[in-house]
């Protein structure tokens, strides 16, 4: 009971002023509270010029990359080289173009055995195209793509490096596979390897094209190859070939310089004679190398000109596996 | 005699217009003459917003290198390395910069023994110095420079590719020999090869410098030269080395990149065995290499920081010597 201090008018009210002001205090936190609730979340919008690539993951869009690999009739080899590739690092995700039309993904065994380091997106094709696998997927949030035949394996050393080099020459098919086409004295081209007569620059030899089945490229490319003539979709699924050969004409268009860089790998094997499927691949076609020199001059027809160039330049990774592998006599 | 026609007034007249006329007509052809010659002669101007470069001889500026080799007290091993070098393809000119102070250049003989593919110019310096070959000489007509030290021998195979490799990368020195420095725990550089340990940076080696004694860059680089601190200048007259630390420092800052890009030759050697002056290279001096980490931190300190950056590219030719020096197990 307060006597004195309590009958004073001032304290009385002072007391219900008191009330008050802590009252409007609370609400006032209160409202703050849900003010910032409110508040949109800052994103990382790094590429402001691109579609926006929210950072979903750990790693930006940047410094990772999407694999897309295309499987048909391999499921056993898809496996295995999924166990291997979601391990690597500065992999973002893995999009998996499953061709084997009217068959159930793997999925469910794949996540039944999860946890995994990547989300694998299995994209359900209608109909079997070799094409399949350069479509412009929602899903890819990076700049970098890396195509891998299903039957490749290349080791998480040489990807790295390879990788790094992109990184470097980003608007370049960057990867393992290098060919070269020839012009003849009659004018028509034919495709090959090194084992094809040198294009005659200078010595040694040349390559003018790097195989998408085992390279890095820049997923804006898969955007550009929706742009193409409707001939060269033509060709790609009459031959169900060439869909690599066409992505370097394009890619030698849009540069105006070779359309490739290539890294010498250190350890890439094909892992065909592993399959139980019996399946090997589409180039033991009888036809396959005839189709490519085919697709070149038919390529060369509907661009209106040869846009490949030639390039020499082999690069390897400095002083690596062998840390002298560069020491000379001097 | 003419009778009834000469006597005609018109006539007479006609004849004395028709000799007025010719002289006019002459007098006007002399005129016309001597205008064309005055007329200033067309140059080939192909860089507008750089030095004027003529085209004096059969090679373009763009085309074509100048080699510079400094040279001192190894005049057998120079002449040998001459009569090499001076067969390169897309060699324009060669600058020896001659640091035998106070001894006739072998100009008179060389000439004797003419006629030789290039021109030769001896530079005579007044004091020997080991950054006398980074003066920005008036010869040089070319936008690439070779700078060769005078005991080194490149095959013309790795020549002609290391220049088309520089022309792919002008702004860095494309070379044969690789260095790098590595960062201690107390701060402190050190200078070293590939014995070094790596710089830490993923697997393998990685290099931070590319020697000018072996390397192609752009004569530009000449010129920034003489606009860098006393300091450098300084350091590297008190040393007698370091140049190309310093060079690579300059690069380096201009870029904001990895100011090398290493070529691994195939064929390199080094003469200095072969020489009948008995004397040997500076890097013999027991300092040597010690220096060369005193140059880097004495350099981070005149720069202010370490500029110097790494690189694992390591570039060789597409199918030379070996026309399937890229062939792999697949």
């Amino acid at each position: 009971r307060c006597f004195h201090f309590c009958k004073l008018p001032g304290r009385v009210m002072g007391i219900r002023l008191l009330r008050f002001t802590s009252v409007v205090i609370i609400v006032l936190l209160l409202v703050a509270g849900a003010l910032t609730a409110l508040l949109p979340t800052i994103k990382d919008d790094k590429l402001p010029n691109s579609r926006r690539e929210p950072k979903t993951q750990s790693q930006s869009a940047l410094d990772s990359f999407t694999l897309i690999m295309q499987t048909y009739n391999r499921t056993d080899l898809l496996l295995k080289l999924l166990n291997h590739y979601q391990a690597i690092p500065q992999l973002h995700k893995v999009i998996v173009v499953w061709n084997n039309i009217g068959e159930k993904t793997p999925e469910e065994m794949w996540n039944s055995l999860g946890p995994h380091p990547v989300p694998v997106v299995f994209k359900v094709q209608t109909v079997n195209r070799m094409r399949n696998r350069l479509q412009n997927f929602p899903d890819l949030e990076t700049k970098a793509v890396l195509m891998m035949d299903d039957d490749t394996l290349v080791s998480a050393h040489d990807l790295a490096f390879a990788f790094s080099v992109w990184q470097q020459f980003p608007e370049h098919i960057v990867g393992f596979v290098p060919r070269k086409h020839i012009s003849t004295p009659s004018g028509v081209y034919s495709y090959g390897s090194f084992e094809l007569q040198n294009p005659g620059f200078g010595n040694g030899d040349q390559y003018s094209m790097v195989l998408i089945g085992a390279a890095f490229f820049h997923s804006g490319y898969l955007e550009d190859f929706q742009q193409q003539p409707e001939a060269v979709y033509a060709l790609i699924d009459e031959t169900q070939n060439c869909d690599d050969i066409a992505m370097n004409f394009l890619v030698a268009k849009h540069t105006g310089k070779p359309s490739g860089v290539f890294v010498k790998p250190v350890d890439i094997r094909n892992l065909e004679k592993d399959t139980n499927s019996g399946y090997s691949g589409m180039w033991h076609r009888a036809e396959h190398l005839l189709q490519r020199s085919y697709c070149v001059n038919k390529l060369v027809n509907i661009y209106d000109g040869m846009p490949l160039k030639y390039s020499n330049i082999m690069i390897s990774q400095f002083g690596f596996p062998n840390y002298a592998n560069h020491k000379n006599k001097m």
